[in-house]
Protein backbone atom coordinates (compact mmCIF):
# COMPACT_ATOMS: atom_id res chain seq x y z
CA UNK A 1 0.00 0.00 0.00
CA UNK A 2 1.59 3.72 -0.89
CA UNK A 3 0.24 6.27 1.70
CA UNK A 4 0.12 9.82 0.41
CA UNK A 5 0.45 12.84 3.31
CA UNK A 6 -1.46 16.25 2.37
CA UNK A 7 -0.06 18.52 5.18
CA UNK A 8 3.04 16.70 7.38
CA UNK A 9 3.57 18.21 11.13
CA UNK A 10 3.05 16.46 14.37
CA UNK A 11 0.03 14.06 13.51
CA UNK A 12 1.05 12.96 9.62
CA UNK A 13 4.66 12.80 11.54
CA UNK A 14 3.28 10.57 13.91
CA UNK A 15 1.36 8.48 11.56
CA UNK A 16 4.53 8.19 9.09
CA UNK A 17 6.87 7.02 11.71
CA UNK A 18 4.26 4.59 13.26
CA UNK A 19 3.78 3.18 9.54
CA UNK A 20 7.30 2.57 8.99
CA UNK A 21 7.93 0.66 12.17
CA UNK A 22 4.20 -1.12 12.25
CA UNK A 23 4.76 -5.20 11.98
CA UNK A 24 1.14 -4.92 10.04
CA UNK A 25 2.59 -2.75 7.10
CA UNK A 26 5.85 -4.16 6.09
CA UNK A 27 6.05 -2.67 2.90
CA UNK A 28 4.05 0.30 2.97
CA UNK A 29 5.68 3.13 1.15
CA UNK A 30 4.58 7.10 1.53
CA UNK A 31 4.89 10.23 0.35
CA UNK A 32 4.33 13.53 1.90
CA UNK A 33 3.62 17.19 0.79
CA UNK A 34 3.09 19.73 3.34
CA UNK A 35 3.10 23.60 2.36
CA UNK A 36 6.50 24.92 4.05
CA UNK A 37 8.06 21.45 2.63
CA UNK A 38 10.44 21.68 5.95
CA UNK A 39 8.67 18.52 7.86
CA UNK A 40 8.34 16.11 4.57
CA UNK A 41 12.17 17.09 3.77
CA UNK A 42 13.30 16.56 7.13
CA UNK A 43 11.44 13.09 7.41
CA UNK A 44 13.00 11.76 4.09
CA UNK A 45 16.41 12.54 5.81
CA UNK A 46 15.21 10.59 8.80
CA UNK A 47 14.38 7.85 6.33
CA UNK A 48 10.88 8.35 7.94
CA UNK A 49 8.94 8.53 4.02
CA UNK A 50 10.09 7.50 0.67
CA UNK A 51 9.08 10.81 -0.93
CA UNK A 52 8.79 14.25 -0.28
CA UNK A 53 6.70 15.58 -3.11
CA UNK A 54 7.44 19.46 -4.17
CA UNK A 55 3.21 19.76 -5.54
CA UNK A 56 0.03 18.15 -3.92
CA UNK A 57 -1.02 16.60 -7.10
CA UNK A 58 2.64 14.97 -6.84
CA UNK A 59 2.28 13.38 -3.44
CA UNK A 60 -1.06 12.19 -5.03
CA UNK A 61 0.55 9.83 -7.67
CA UNK A 62 -0.03 5.66 -7.35
CA UNK A 63 -1.65 6.63 -4.00
CA UNK A 64 -3.94 3.79 -2.54
CA UNK A 65 -4.85 6.19 0.74
CA UNK A 66 -4.67 9.84 0.81
CA UNK A 67 -4.27 11.25 4.40
CA UNK A 68 -5.47 15.09 4.55
CA UNK A 69 -2.87 15.93 7.79
CA UNK A 70 -4.09 19.20 8.09
CA UNK A 71 -6.43 21.43 10.36
CA UNK A 72 -10.20 21.40 9.60
CA UNK A 73 -10.11 24.26 7.40
CA UNK A 74 -7.40 23.34 5.17
CA UNK A 75 -9.00 19.78 5.16
CA UNK A 76 -12.20 21.99 3.74
CA UNK A 77 -10.16 23.42 1.00
CA UNK A 78 -8.01 20.37 0.06
CA UNK A 79 -11.62 18.26 -0.45
CA UNK A 80 -12.74 21.25 -2.87
CA UNK A 81 -9.34 20.28 -4.24
CA UNK A 82 -9.04 17.21 -4.70
CA UNK A 83 -12.97 17.55 -6.24
CA UNK A 84 -11.55 20.39 -8.58
CA UNK A 85 -8.11 21.34 -9.70
CA UNK A 86 -5.91 18.16 -8.11
CA UNK A 87 -8.85 15.27 -9.89
CA UNK A 88 -6.62 14.18 -12.64
CA UNK A 89 -3.41 13.54 -10.61
CA UNK A 90 -5.80 11.91 -7.58
CA UNK A 91 -5.98 7.68 -8.77
CA UNK A 92 -9.23 5.93 -9.12
CA UNK A 93 -8.82 3.70 -6.81
CA UNK A 94 -7.21 6.13 -3.81
CA UNK A 95 -9.21 6.17 -0.57
CA UNK A 96 -9.17 9.92 1.43
CA UNK A 97 -9.22 9.82 4.95
CA UNK A 98 -8.20 13.33 7.11
CA UNK A 99 -7.44 13.42 10.75
CA UNK A 100 -9.24 16.82 11.40
CA UNK A 101 -10.72 17.36 15.31
CA UNK A 102 -14.13 17.93 13.64
CA UNK A 103 -16.09 15.69 11.15
CA UNK A 104 -19.67 16.69 10.56
CA UNK A 105 -18.81 19.47 8.06
CA UNK A 106 -15.71 17.94 6.44
CA UNK A 107 -17.61 14.45 5.79
CA UNK A 108 -20.32 16.66 4.45
CA UNK A 109 -18.10 18.73 1.97
CA UNK A 110 -16.52 15.36 0.42
CA UNK A 111 -19.83 13.65 -0.12
CA UNK A 112 -20.80 16.56 -2.18
CA UNK A 113 -17.74 16.69 -4.05
CA UNK A 114 -18.64 12.82 -4.17
CA UNK A 115 -15.17 11.66 -3.11
CA UNK A 116 -14.46 8.13 -1.68
CA UNK A 117 -13.99 9.39 1.89
CA UNK A 118 -13.53 8.14 5.27
CA UNK A 119 -13.21 10.84 8.02
CA UNK A 120 -10.46 9.97 11.23
CA UNK A 121 -10.26 11.49 14.37
CA UNK A 122 -6.94 9.92 16.34
CA UNK A 123 -7.92 11.14 19.87
CA UNK A 124 -4.30 11.98 21.00
CA UNK A 125 -2.07 15.01 20.48
CA UNK A 126 0.74 17.34 21.75
CA UNK A 127 1.15 20.56 22.99
CA UNK A 128 4.35 20.78 20.41
CA UNK A 129 3.24 20.85 16.89
CA UNK A 130 5.08 20.08 13.35
CA UNK A 131 6.88 17.12 12.31
CA UNK A 132 9.92 17.65 14.87
CA UNK A 133 7.50 16.47 17.84
CA UNK A 134 6.29 13.30 16.01
CA UNK A 135 6.60 9.98 17.35
CA UNK A 136 6.13 6.88 16.33
CA UNK A 137 3.83 5.56 19.53
CA UNK A 138 1.53 9.15 19.82
CA UNK A 139 -1.69 6.91 18.90
CA UNK A 140 -0.88 3.34 21.27
CA UNK A 141 -4.06 2.68 22.58
CA UNK A 142 -5.67 5.90 21.52
CA UNK A 143 -9.24 6.10 20.33
CA UNK A 144 -8.99 6.82 16.70
CA UNK A 145 -13.19 7.64 15.56
CA UNK A 146 -14.01 6.11 11.84
CA UNK A 147 -16.83 7.62 10.07
CA UNK A 148 -17.02 5.82 6.80
CA UNK A 149 -18.42 8.77 3.97
CA UNK A 150 -21.80 8.34 1.72
CA UNK A 151 -19.54 7.02 -1.14
CA UNK A 152 -17.52 4.03 0.47
CA UNK A 153 -17.34 0.47 0.86
CA UNK A 154 -16.53 -1.55 3.11
CA UNK A 155 -13.65 -2.29 1.52
CA UNK A 156 -12.56 1.50 2.06
CA UNK A 157 -13.08 1.44 5.37
CA UNK A 158 -11.19 -0.90 6.11
CA UNK A 159 -8.11 0.67 4.16
CA UNK A 160 -8.34 3.33 6.72
CA UNK A 161 -8.33 0.89 9.44
CA UNK A 162 -5.43 -0.56 8.33
CA UNK A 163 -3.60 2.65 9.22
CA UNK A 164 -5.24 2.78 12.18
CA UNK A 165 -3.61 -0.82 13.14
CA UNK A 166 -0.54 -0.10 12.04
CA UNK A 167 -0.46 3.35 14.47
CA UNK A 168 -1.67 0.57 17.10
CA UNK A 169 -5.13 3.25 17.68
CA UNK A 170 -8.47 1.90 18.62
CA UNK A 171 -10.86 2.04 16.30
CA UNK A 172 -13.92 3.77 17.89
CA UNK A 173 -16.78 4.04 15.06
CA UNK A 174 -19.04 7.05 15.40
CA UNK A 175 -21.93 8.81 13.50
CA UNK A 176 -20.36 12.56 12.43
CA UNK A 177 -22.95 14.53 14.62
CA UNK A 178 -22.02 12.18 17.23
CA UNK A 179 -18.62 12.94 17.30
CA UNK A 180 -18.46 16.31 17.12
CA UNK A 181 -21.09 16.73 19.93
CA UNK A 182 -18.87 14.72 22.05
CA UNK A 183 -15.75 16.41 21.30
CA UNK A 184 -17.24 19.94 21.43
CA UNK A 185 -17.74 18.41 24.86
CA UNK A 186 -14.52 16.93 26.10
CA UNK A 187 -12.41 18.77 23.67
CA UNK A 188 -13.68 22.11 22.40
CA UNK A 189 -15.22 23.64 25.19
CA UNK A 190 -12.48 23.03 27.51
CA UNK A 191 -10.29 25.06 24.64
CA UNK A 192 -12.57 27.56 24.63
CA UNK A 193 -13.16 27.94 28.41
CA UNK A 194 -9.52 27.55 29.02
CA UNK A 195 -9.38 31.40 27.01
CA UNK A 196 -11.99 32.63 28.21
CA UNK A 197 -10.47 32.12 31.99
CA UNK A 198 -7.04 33.92 30.04
CA UNK A 199 -9.27 37.12 29.20
CA UNK A 200 -11.40 36.96 32.18
CA UNK A 201 -8.87 36.84 34.91
CA UNK A 202 -5.98 38.85 32.97
CA UNK A 203 -8.04 40.99 31.05
CA UNK A 204 -10.72 44.41 31.71
CA UNK A 205 -13.57 44.79 29.29
CA UNK A 206 -12.11 46.81 27.51
CA UNK A 207 -9.46 44.13 26.17
CA UNK A 208 -6.92 45.74 28.64
CA UNK A 209 -4.56 43.92 30.76
CA UNK A 210 -6.32 44.28 34.44
CA UNK A 211 -4.23 46.51 36.82
CA UNK A 212 -4.15 43.34 39.50
CA UNK A 213 -3.22 40.99 36.64
CA UNK A 214 0.44 41.23 37.19
CA UNK A 215 -0.09 40.63 41.72
CA UNK A 216 -1.96 37.40 40.41
CA UNK A 217 0.39 36.41 37.52
CA UNK A 218 3.11 36.53 40.36
CA UNK A 219 0.80 34.18 42.61
CA UNK A 220 -0.23 31.63 39.67
CA UNK A 221 0.61 27.64 40.74
CA UNK A 222 0.08 24.57 38.87
CA UNK A 223 -3.76 25.09 39.10
CA UNK A 224 -3.46 28.00 36.57
CA UNK A 225 -0.75 26.29 34.34
CA UNK A 226 -2.90 23.78 34.01
CA UNK A 227 -6.63 25.77 33.11
CA UNK A 228 -4.73 27.58 30.41
CA UNK A 229 -2.54 24.81 28.75
CA UNK A 230 -5.12 24.36 25.56
CA UNK A 231 -5.39 28.51 25.64
CA UNK A 232 -1.24 28.04 24.77
CA UNK A 233 -1.93 26.01 21.78
CA UNK A 234 -1.98 27.25 17.99
CA UNK A 235 -4.02 29.89 17.55
CA UNK A 236 -4.73 29.13 14.01
CA UNK A 237 -5.40 25.27 14.65
CA UNK A 238 -8.12 26.25 17.67
CA UNK A 239 -10.35 28.46 15.13
CA UNK A 240 -10.46 26.48 12.27
CA UNK A 241 -11.93 23.61 15.18
CA UNK A 242 -14.51 26.46 16.85
CA UNK A 243 -15.83 27.51 13.54
CA UNK A 244 -16.25 24.41 12.19
CA UNK A 245 -17.79 22.94 14.91
CA UNK A 246 -19.35 26.08 16.08
CA UNK A 247 -23.20 24.75 16.64
CA UNK A 248 -21.88 22.04 18.99
CA UNK A 249 -19.61 24.06 20.66
CA UNK A 250 -22.37 27.00 21.14
CA UNK A 251 -24.67 24.21 22.62
CA UNK A 252 -22.39 23.36 25.26
CA UNK A 253 -21.53 26.87 26.07
CA UNK A 254 -25.35 27.38 26.68
CA UNK A 255 -25.41 24.18 28.71
CA UNK A 256 -22.05 25.47 31.11
CA UNK A 257 -23.26 29.12 31.53
CA UNK A 258 -26.48 27.72 33.51
CA UNK A 259 -24.44 25.42 35.53
CA UNK A 260 -21.62 28.28 35.62
CA UNK A 261 -24.75 30.79 37.24
CA UNK A 262 -25.43 28.25 39.36
CA UNK A 263 -22.49 28.00 41.13
CA UNK A 264 -22.78 32.13 41.53
CA UNK A 265 -26.19 31.61 43.33
CA UNK A 266 -24.49 28.88 45.98
CA UNK A 267 -21.57 30.82 45.93
CA UNK A 268 -23.85 34.20 46.96
CA UNK A 269 -26.55 32.69 49.06
CA UNK A 270 -28.51 35.12 51.69
CA UNK A 271 -26.42 34.35 54.71
CA UNK A 272 -23.71 32.75 53.04
CA UNK A 273 -22.95 29.76 50.85
CA UNK A 274 -23.71 26.88 52.61
CA UNK A 275 -20.25 24.65 52.79
CA UNK A 276 -21.68 20.95 52.85
CA UNK A 277 -23.70 22.18 49.57
CA UNK A 278 -20.82 22.94 47.99
CA UNK A 279 -18.60 20.16 49.13
CA UNK A 280 -21.59 17.33 48.31
CA UNK A 281 -21.33 19.45 44.52
CA UNK A 282 -17.83 19.05 44.10
CA UNK A 283 -18.28 15.31 45.25
CA UNK A 284 -20.84 14.75 42.72
CA UNK A 285 -18.36 16.08 40.02
CA UNK A 286 -15.52 14.02 41.65
CA UNK A 287 -17.30 10.54 41.47
CA UNK A 288 -18.37 11.13 37.71
CA UNK A 289 -15.14 12.15 36.69
CA UNK A 290 -14.10 8.92 38.59
CA UNK A 291 -16.36 6.77 36.63
CA UNK A 292 -18.28 7.79 34.28
CA UNK A 293 -20.97 4.92 33.84
CA UNK A 294 -22.19 5.96 36.84
CA UNK A 295 -25.74 7.66 36.58
CA UNK B 1 13.14 28.06 68.07
CA UNK B 2 9.79 25.55 68.69
CA UNK B 3 7.20 25.39 66.19
CA UNK B 4 4.00 23.43 66.67
CA UNK B 5 1.83 22.58 63.98
CA UNK B 6 -2.01 22.25 64.49
CA UNK B 7 -2.83 19.84 61.34
CA UNK B 8 -0.35 17.99 59.76
CA UNK B 9 -0.83 17.02 56.02
CA UNK B 10 0.77 17.85 52.69
CA UNK B 11 1.49 21.20 53.86
CA UNK B 12 2.63 20.83 56.98
CA UNK B 13 4.72 17.89 56.59
CA UNK B 14 6.46 19.47 53.91
CA UNK B 15 7.39 22.75 56.06
CA UNK B 16 8.51 19.84 58.90
CA UNK B 17 10.87 18.10 55.96
CA UNK B 18 11.91 21.40 55.13
CA UNK B 19 12.87 22.77 58.66
CA UNK B 20 14.83 19.64 59.54
CA UNK B 21 17.16 19.98 56.18
CA UNK B 22 17.68 23.54 55.97
CA UNK B 23 20.34 25.55 56.54
CA UNK B 24 18.75 28.84 57.93
CA UNK B 25 17.19 26.26 60.90
CA UNK B 26 19.78 23.97 62.61
CA UNK B 27 18.46 24.49 65.99
CA UNK B 28 14.69 24.46 65.46
CA UNK B 29 12.46 21.39 67.15
CA UNK B 30 9.14 20.48 65.80
CA UNK B 31 6.02 19.48 67.39
CA UNK B 32 2.89 18.31 65.78
CA UNK B 33 -0.88 17.43 66.16
CA UNK B 34 -3.37 16.43 63.62
CA UNK B 35 -6.85 14.85 64.40
CA UNK B 36 -5.89 11.68 63.09
CA UNK B 37 -2.29 11.43 64.37
CA UNK B 38 -1.23 9.65 61.61
CA UNK B 39 1.18 11.66 60.16
CA UNK B 40 2.52 13.27 63.32
CA UNK B 41 2.79 9.23 63.90
CA UNK B 42 4.61 8.45 61.16
CA UNK B 43 6.76 11.94 60.93
CA UNK B 44 7.85 10.88 64.73
CA UNK B 45 8.86 7.51 63.26
CA UNK B 46 10.99 9.76 60.21
CA UNK B 47 12.51 11.89 61.71
CA UNK B 48 10.81 14.88 60.54
CA UNK B 49 9.72 16.39 63.89
CA UNK B 50 10.69 15.93 67.65
CA UNK B 51 7.17 15.05 69.27
CA UNK B 52 3.81 13.89 67.75
CA UNK B 53 1.26 15.72 70.26
CA UNK B 54 -1.68 13.78 71.55
CA UNK B 55 -3.74 16.82 71.95
CA UNK B 56 -3.94 20.29 70.44
CA UNK B 57 -2.94 21.74 73.55
CA UNK B 58 -0.28 19.51 74.20
CA UNK B 59 1.16 20.48 70.96
CA UNK B 60 0.94 24.35 71.97
CA UNK B 61 3.42 23.84 74.50
CA UNK B 62 6.87 25.87 74.49
CA UNK B 63 5.63 26.96 70.70
CA UNK B 64 7.91 30.13 69.40
CA UNK B 65 5.70 29.62 66.75
CA UNK B 66 2.06 27.95 65.95
CA UNK B 67 1.68 27.02 62.51
CA UNK B 68 -2.03 26.12 61.40
CA UNK B 69 -1.62 23.57 58.81
CA UNK B 70 -5.36 22.76 57.94
CA UNK B 71 -7.93 23.90 55.80
CA UNK B 72 -9.62 27.32 55.91
CA UNK B 73 -12.81 26.15 57.88
CA UNK B 74 -10.46 24.40 60.22
CA UNK B 75 -8.04 27.63 60.46
CA UNK B 76 -11.22 29.62 61.50
CA UNK B 77 -12.12 26.81 64.09
CA UNK B 78 -8.67 26.69 65.40
CA UNK B 79 -8.35 30.28 65.84
CA UNK B 80 -11.94 30.31 67.96
CA UNK B 81 -10.13 27.80 70.21
CA UNK B 82 -6.78 29.77 70.39
CA UNK B 83 -9.06 32.47 71.60
CA UNK B 84 -11.34 30.46 73.90
CA UNK B 85 -10.38 26.98 75.11
CA UNK B 86 -6.81 26.24 74.17
CA UNK B 87 -5.86 29.63 75.43
CA UNK B 88 -4.41 29.00 78.53
CA UNK B 89 -2.08 26.37 76.60
CA UNK B 90 -0.81 29.05 74.43
CA UNK B 91 2.68 30.56 75.30
CA UNK B 92 1.97 34.47 75.57
CA UNK B 93 4.64 35.13 73.16
CA UNK B 94 3.88 32.72 70.59
CA UNK B 95 2.99 33.96 67.14
CA UNK B 96 0.86 31.86 64.83
CA UNK B 97 0.24 31.82 61.04
CA UNK B 98 -1.60 29.60 58.43
CA UNK B 99 -1.10 28.15 55.54
CA UNK B 100 -5.03 28.33 54.50
CA UNK B 101 -5.99 29.42 51.01
CA UNK B 102 -7.86 32.11 51.61
CA UNK B 103 -6.79 34.85 54.29
CA UNK B 104 -9.25 37.87 54.54
CA UNK B 105 -11.93 35.92 57.00
CA UNK B 106 -9.11 34.37 58.77
CA UNK B 107 -7.16 37.66 59.15
CA UNK B 108 -10.56 39.18 60.56
CA UNK B 109 -11.66 36.24 62.75
CA UNK B 110 -7.49 36.70 64.31
CA UNK B 111 -7.65 40.19 64.83
CA UNK B 112 -11.00 40.09 66.81
CA UNK B 113 -9.63 37.30 69.08
CA UNK B 114 -6.53 40.23 69.51
CA UNK B 115 -3.92 36.77 68.52
CA UNK B 116 -0.72 37.56 67.37
CA UNK B 117 -1.46 36.46 64.16
CA UNK B 118 0.22 36.82 60.54
CA UNK B 119 -1.33 35.19 57.97
CA UNK B 120 0.48 32.81 55.26
CA UNK B 121 -0.16 31.15 52.16
CA UNK B 122 2.73 29.10 50.44
CA UNK B 123 1.54 28.84 46.76
CA UNK B 124 2.55 25.43 45.92
CA UNK B 125 0.65 22.25 46.36
CA UNK B 126 0.19 18.79 44.93
CA UNK B 127 -2.41 16.56 43.78
CA UNK B 128 -2.27 14.17 46.36
CA UNK B 129 -2.70 14.60 50.55
CA UNK B 130 -1.62 13.81 53.48
CA UNK B 131 1.91 13.24 55.35
CA UNK B 132 2.82 10.44 53.24
CA UNK B 133 2.81 12.85 50.23
CA UNK B 134 4.78 15.81 51.91
CA UNK B 135 8.10 16.65 50.25
CA UNK B 136 11.19 19.12 51.91
CA UNK B 137 11.41 21.24 48.64
CA UNK B 138 7.75 21.34 47.85
CA UNK B 139 8.05 25.32 48.27
CA UNK B 140 11.46 26.18 47.06
CA UNK B 141 11.37 29.56 45.03
CA UNK B 142 7.31 29.69 44.93
CA UNK B 143 6.04 31.88 46.70
CA UNK B 144 4.82 32.88 50.20
CA UNK B 145 2.09 35.43 50.52
CA UNK B 146 2.73 36.67 54.02
CA UNK B 147 -0.03 38.87 56.11
CA UNK B 148 0.77 41.21 59.30
CA UNK B 149 -2.41 41.04 61.86
CA UNK B 150 -3.41 43.83 63.32
CA UNK B 151 -1.89 42.98 66.70
CA UNK B 152 1.42 41.92 65.63
CA UNK B 153 5.18 43.89 65.17
CA UNK B 154 7.79 43.15 62.72
CA UNK B 155 9.54 40.78 64.88
CA UNK B 156 6.55 38.77 64.66
CA UNK B 157 6.57 38.93 60.76
CA UNK B 158 10.01 38.27 60.37
CA UNK B 159 9.61 34.88 62.62
CA UNK B 160 7.10 33.70 60.31
CA UNK B 161 9.43 35.03 57.18
CA UNK B 162 12.06 32.78 58.76
CA UNK B 163 9.82 29.76 58.56
CA UNK B 164 9.38 30.90 54.57
CA UNK B 165 13.27 31.38 54.46
CA UNK B 166 14.12 27.81 55.62
CA UNK B 167 11.26 26.05 53.61
CA UNK B 168 13.55 28.88 50.62
CA UNK B 169 10.37 30.29 49.56
CA UNK B 170 9.70 33.40 48.57
CA UNK B 171 8.07 36.06 50.39
CA UNK B 172 5.31 38.40 48.80
CA UNK B 173 3.45 40.66 51.30
CA UNK B 174 -0.07 41.89 50.12
CA UNK B 175 -3.24 42.84 52.11
CA UNK B 176 -5.95 40.40 52.78
CA UNK B 177 -8.33 41.57 50.47
CA UNK B 178 -5.92 41.86 47.30
CA UNK B 179 -4.30 37.82 47.89
CA UNK B 180 -8.21 36.94 48.34
CA UNK B 181 -8.91 38.85 44.73
CA UNK B 182 -5.52 37.63 43.11
CA UNK B 183 -5.79 33.93 44.45
CA UNK B 184 -9.74 34.01 43.39
CA UNK B 185 -9.14 34.65 40.09
CA UNK B 186 -5.73 32.43 39.38
CA UNK B 187 -6.41 29.24 41.53
CA UNK B 188 -10.62 29.28 43.40
CA UNK B 189 -12.35 30.56 40.08
CA UNK B 190 -10.29 27.36 38.03
CA UNK B 191 -11.50 25.19 40.31
CA UNK B 192 -15.54 25.94 40.49
CA UNK B 193 -14.56 26.11 36.55
CA UNK B 194 -13.36 22.62 36.23
CA UNK B 195 -15.93 21.38 38.51
CA UNK B 196 -18.69 23.30 36.31
CA UNK B 197 -17.08 21.56 33.63
CA UNK B 198 -17.68 18.27 34.78
CA UNK B 199 -21.15 19.14 35.43
CA UNK B 200 -22.29 20.56 32.15
CA UNK B 201 -20.87 17.75 30.32
CA UNK B 202 -21.34 14.98 31.91
CA UNK B 203 -24.72 15.62 33.68
CA UNK B 204 -28.38 16.80 32.50
CA UNK B 205 -30.18 19.31 34.47
CA UNK B 206 -31.63 16.83 36.81
CA UNK B 207 -28.04 16.28 37.95
CA UNK B 208 -28.00 12.72 35.99
CA UNK B 209 -25.44 11.68 33.89
CA UNK B 210 -26.03 12.51 30.12
CA UNK B 211 -26.58 9.70 27.76
CA UNK B 212 -23.89 11.33 25.70
CA UNK B 213 -21.51 11.18 28.35
CA UNK B 214 -20.57 7.40 28.11
CA UNK B 215 -19.04 8.35 24.33
CA UNK B 216 -17.92 11.04 25.18
CA UNK B 217 -15.59 9.88 28.04
CA UNK B 218 -14.48 7.27 25.70
CA UNK B 219 -13.05 9.90 23.44
CA UNK B 220 -11.35 12.17 26.48
CA UNK B 221 -7.68 12.85 25.99
CA UNK B 222 -5.16 15.35 27.86
CA UNK B 223 -6.98 18.64 27.62
CA UNK B 224 -10.06 16.92 28.78
CA UNK B 225 -7.79 15.63 31.68
CA UNK B 226 -6.03 18.74 32.37
CA UNK B 227 -9.00 20.73 32.17
CA UNK B 228 -10.79 18.75 35.04
CA UNK B 229 -8.00 18.04 37.51
CA UNK B 230 -8.70 20.12 39.89
CA UNK B 231 -12.42 18.85 40.55
CA UNK B 232 -9.94 15.63 41.38
CA UNK B 233 -9.21 17.37 44.29
CA UNK B 234 -10.71 17.27 47.85
CA UNK B 235 -14.18 18.11 47.79
CA UNK B 236 -14.07 19.74 51.85
CA UNK B 237 -10.58 21.46 51.19
CA UNK B 238 -12.38 22.75 48.13
CA UNK B 239 -15.88 23.77 49.72
CA UNK B 240 -13.82 25.24 52.51
CA UNK B 241 -12.14 27.65 50.29
CA UNK B 242 -15.22 28.59 48.38
CA UNK B 243 -17.23 29.44 51.12
CA UNK B 244 -14.62 31.43 52.96
CA UNK B 245 -13.92 33.33 49.62
CA UNK B 246 -17.21 33.38 48.18
CA UNK B 247 -17.66 37.02 47.31
CA UNK B 248 -14.65 37.17 45.22
CA UNK B 249 -15.16 34.09 43.36
CA UNK B 250 -18.53 35.04 42.54
CA UNK B 251 -17.11 38.18 41.32
CA UNK B 252 -14.98 36.21 39.27
CA UNK B 253 -17.67 34.08 37.78
CA UNK B 254 -19.76 37.35 36.83
CA UNK B 255 -16.65 38.67 34.64
CA UNK B 256 -16.18 34.82 33.29
CA UNK B 257 -20.15 34.26 32.27
CA UNK B 258 -19.87 37.61 30.13
CA UNK B 259 -16.88 36.35 28.67
CA UNK B 260 -18.18 32.93 27.60
CA UNK B 261 -21.28 34.48 26.50
CA UNK B 262 -19.17 36.85 24.08
CA UNK B 263 -17.83 33.33 22.49
CA UNK B 264 -21.34 32.20 22.39
CA UNK B 265 -22.47 34.88 20.49
CA UNK B 266 -18.83 34.74 18.26
CA UNK B 267 -19.46 31.50 17.44
CA UNK B 268 -23.22 31.81 16.50
CA UNK B 269 -22.80 35.07 14.56
CA UNK B 270 -25.10 35.36 11.74
CA UNK B 271 -23.66 33.62 8.37
CA UNK B 272 -21.37 31.49 10.66
CA UNK B 273 -18.53 32.12 12.78
CA UNK B 274 -15.94 34.52 11.31
CA UNK B 275 -12.28 32.26 11.49
CA UNK B 276 -9.84 35.42 11.73
CA UNK B 277 -11.70 37.19 14.66
CA UNK B 278 -11.90 33.68 16.39
CA UNK B 279 -7.95 33.31 15.49
CA UNK B 280 -7.08 36.67 17.13
CA UNK B 281 -9.62 36.24 20.42
CA UNK B 282 -7.24 33.29 20.86
CA UNK B 283 -4.01 34.69 20.11
CA UNK B 284 -4.76 37.42 22.04
CA UNK B 285 -5.23 35.14 25.26
CA UNK B 286 -1.79 32.93 24.33
CA UNK B 287 -0.20 36.23 24.20
CA UNK B 288 -1.81 37.84 27.38
CA UNK B 289 -0.26 34.43 29.16
CA UNK B 290 2.77 34.35 28.10
CA UNK B 291 3.80 37.96 28.65
CA UNK B 292 1.81 39.36 32.49
CA UNK B 293 3.11 42.60 31.66
CA UNK B 294 1.90 43.16 28.47
CA UNK B 295 -1.36 45.48 28.52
Amino acid sequence: MHVAFIGFGLIGGSIARAVRTSRTSPAWTVAAWSPSGKGSTQALADGAIDRAATTPTDALADADLVVLAAPPTACLAALDDLAGSWRAALPPGAVITDVASTKEAILQRADRAGLRFVGGHPMAGLESTGYAASRADLFVDRPWVVIPGRDTTDDDVERVESLVMACRGRVVRLDAADHDRAVAGISHLPLIVAAALVEAVTGNEAGNARADWPTAARLAASGWRDMTRLARGDPAMGAGIAVTNSAAIADRLRDLAVVLEGWRVDLQRTGGPDESTVEERLRAAKTRLQDPGQP
